[in-house]
């Protein structure tokens, strides 16, 4: 009797488990059946993309890259506006808000993240995660009257939003804690080079402790954020639009309810395998991933939360290599999860920020003494088209010199870099390996000398050539 | 005293390692003395630049970076247009033509490569090797009913010839050996990939064994080419220019007289510190940089010629560090020359190629049985500015499965993969390693499942997600 396969969630995490076993179709033929189960009515949607989509770049309906009939053409079960109440993990179960109780072989548990909001009645105040919130605050910029941007948030979704407001022409506030931006990737002194190249498009920054203390409106639209407690702290910032980038936790309730290993970052516990936890052991037969998971950090060798697409999709392939393994199929086709070395890119209204591995602050607090060598330059020589600079800081163990961070802010070969410096970072090289290792070289496509080898110089204390 | 640092040859390797000690001046102060002695009249000319001059975008002179009378004004005893006639490695002197003799402490040996070429009196062919060729060549092509070109190379020098001519509106026959472009970076299957691109553009190929056997001309101008021996095999080939890109060979003739190692690749042996060879041991004050020497590949472990720039740099690093070392400066700053992983790339007329490690031939001709894996892929999504296809080709030992090369024919991205996926090598990763591991990913810059992930996925037998 074919397996069935039940997926609880259909962000990208789910959907690259699907993706990835319907891509062994040849393989699986009819061994295996598929359910997925989604709150949303979308199919399979590039969250990722929304961004662009409000920057101009194309239409929100673009980011919807597979209708639900897409998966439906192909077998799958796909419900979408479906509410799951209960993981029976006894009976291999879900039960839905329907009453329906559908059993599984095998269970993914994708269900993602979730953010808290206050309550407010008032249009204007919006979170920045799915589709749905984009068509909204889409409508809003196009309201009349609307001029005045408060974003709350310092990371990547704060700032992309920031960008994509600026391209619309609206007066942006980002606050977020202090002291620098994107702190969970870039060092302050990287942070405030983002800061400062944003700044130049007229946004404003307030870096601080304050919190929003209310949300003032005016017939029922937003009108403007108070922050500050304390009446001498306390400032009022106009704005017609709010938006609520922070906050951000594991979806994780469905999965403590049934009793499956919460971690100390707030995330589902699993093994390489991707399985989950319940006391002890693992539960072979049940798997979590993306958002609502957490992962091991490289370096630190601790726990965290690593909420990119980009983690959910290795996940998702290391499960989808163990459930056809596990029933028999592509003998041998079983992969670990790595460690996570956490690359990450983003393009922020054309600043492009890049960074993997630990940050400086992220590594003291493990216990890890740092150097570090930081360095600017062009990516290719001045008289060829794209020749942009960049600013890169490579961050080594003061012990074994080892690389263990980078981090990078430019136009252009960011994300190229954040995976070459991954893979240094796992091979373990040190800055005197960096420094002497050979970089193809075509004038027109890059330097001689690269800002990666001026970079480690300056982290063992030589004076680049220029 | 200050020691005497004597460099013979002005290209790029003599100039960086001349470089590299001007940039510690701080820590060397009155330590040493330089003396450089090229036969060229230029001061730092960027070779590698002139293809791009050819193609229009910008003038010849552009290349030429600093003129002497830069490193003239540093204290540095610049020589240009001077020929070496004797290194006399027993007295730790040079003899110049004058009949001067110059002592030194360090010696430092670049004397680059030559061509053969068969003498003709006739106007209109030409080698391309530096910025006097460069500069009869633009004169040629200026010159009325210039139409047609024939260039004798299937090389990085013969493509981006045809590239610039092609630009300028002439017929052109590339004729190589067969039986694909650049063999020594790319197997046939991705040579052929950008002879396709070429052949779109109206460049026709000619990939055979045949040899030139005259230049016909009129009123002491080319005419045309005439090529094979045999009267069966003859043709004759119209040609207004005729460029020889081929039969490099490292210019050893001074090193050579000198007693100096020549190794079975024709380059100048060295150790990892770049010292010449003589006999059981090494001459510790004698160094040999860049084209004229011979590098140890990292994966056949044999000894070959990687005529690069990028190579010479990396080797001038290591003198400088060794020299600095040796004279009690910078104490412990030695460095040792790695192993060459080759990491190449090339803009061909805006097909751009790049490869690093052994080609699936240069493999199996040391022994190495391999497995491999091809695909094509955008390398982001489809609705954003730059995306552009890119096939990628890896190739894995099939017994370690380690990745031992990897090929590259596309528009973008290549140069920063180059160096990825050398790191790679070097680290030694798997099909399997490759394959899970996490890349960074933001929509505008990168696909979720890059063609990095489908080549390795393909090389161990796995259908990639689409």
């Amino acid at each position: 009797m074919a397996k069935k396969v039940v997926i609880v969630g259909g962000g990208i995490a789910g959907i690259y488990v699907l993706r990835n076993l319907l891509a062994r179709k040849d393989v699986v033929e009819e061994a295996m059946e598929f359910t997925v189960l989604k709150r949303e009515k979308s199919g399979w949607v590039s969250t990722c993309g929304l961004p662009f989509a409000l920057r101009g770049w194309y239409e929100i309906e673009r980011t919807e890259i597979n209708k639900p009939q897409f998966f439906l053409d192909q077998g799958v079960d796909f419900r979408t506006e479906t509410e799951v109440t209960k993981l029976n993990l006894e009976a291999n179960s879900v039960a839905l808000k329907t009453g329906e109780e559908l059993k599984y072989d095998y269970l993914v548990i994708a269900t993602g993240r979730k953010q808290f909001v206050k309550e407010t009645e008032l249009e204007g105040v919006y979170t920045f995660n799915d589709e749905g919130d984009a068509e909204k605050i889409e409508a809003a910029l196009n309201k009349e009257g609307v001029k005045e941007a408060y974003i709350r948030g310092r990371g990547i979704i704060g700032l992309q939003a920031a960008a994509a407001f600026s391209t619309r022409g609206l007066e942006i506030t980002v606050h977020g804690g202090p002291p620098s931006l994107l702190p969970s990737s870039l060092d302050p002194d990287m942070g405030d080079l983002v800061k400062e190249r944003m700044e130049k498009d007229g946004i404003r920054f307030i870096l601080d402790r304050r919190e929003i203390t209310a949300i003032k409106g005016h017939e029922g639209w937003a009108k403007s954020v108070v922050i500050g407690e304390k009446e001498v702290e306390k400032e009022e910032i106009p704005a017609d639009i709010v938006i609520i980038g922070k906050w951000m936790i594991p979806e994780i309730d469905l999965a403590w309810k049934a009793g499956v290993d919460i971690g100390e970052s707030g995330g589902i516990v699993t093994d390489r395998a991707m399985h989950v936890k319940r006391g002890r052991g693992h539960i072979t037969n049940v798997y979590a991933v993306g958002d609502c998971t957490e992962v091991v950090d490289a370096i630190t060798h601790r726990p965290r939360l690593n909420q990119l697409a980009s983690t959910a999709v290795t996940q998702a392939m290391v499960i989808a290599d163990n459930i056809l393994s596990d029933i028999g199929e592509q003998p041998g086709l079983y992969s670990p999860c790595e460690y996570c070395f956490g690359p990450t890119v983003a393009d922020v209204g054309g600043v492009v920020i890049g960074s993997v591995g630990v940050t400086s602050e992220a590594a003291n607090r493990a216990g890890i003494k740092t150097i570090s060598g930081k360095a600017t330059k062009l990516v290719k020589a001045r008289y060829f088209p794209g020749a942009t600079p960049l600013t890169l800081k490579l961050i080594f163990d003061a012990y074994t010199r080892k690389l263990i961070g980078a981090q990078m802010v430019g136009e252009a070969t960011v994300a190229e870099r954040v995976n070459e410096l991954g893979v240094a970072i796992r091979a373990g090289m040190t800055a005197e390996e960096i420094r002497t290792m050979e970089r193809c070289y075509d004038p027109s496509l890059s330097l001689l000398i690269d800002v990666t080898i001026d970079a480690a110089e300056k982290a063992i204390g030589i004076t680049p050539v220029y």
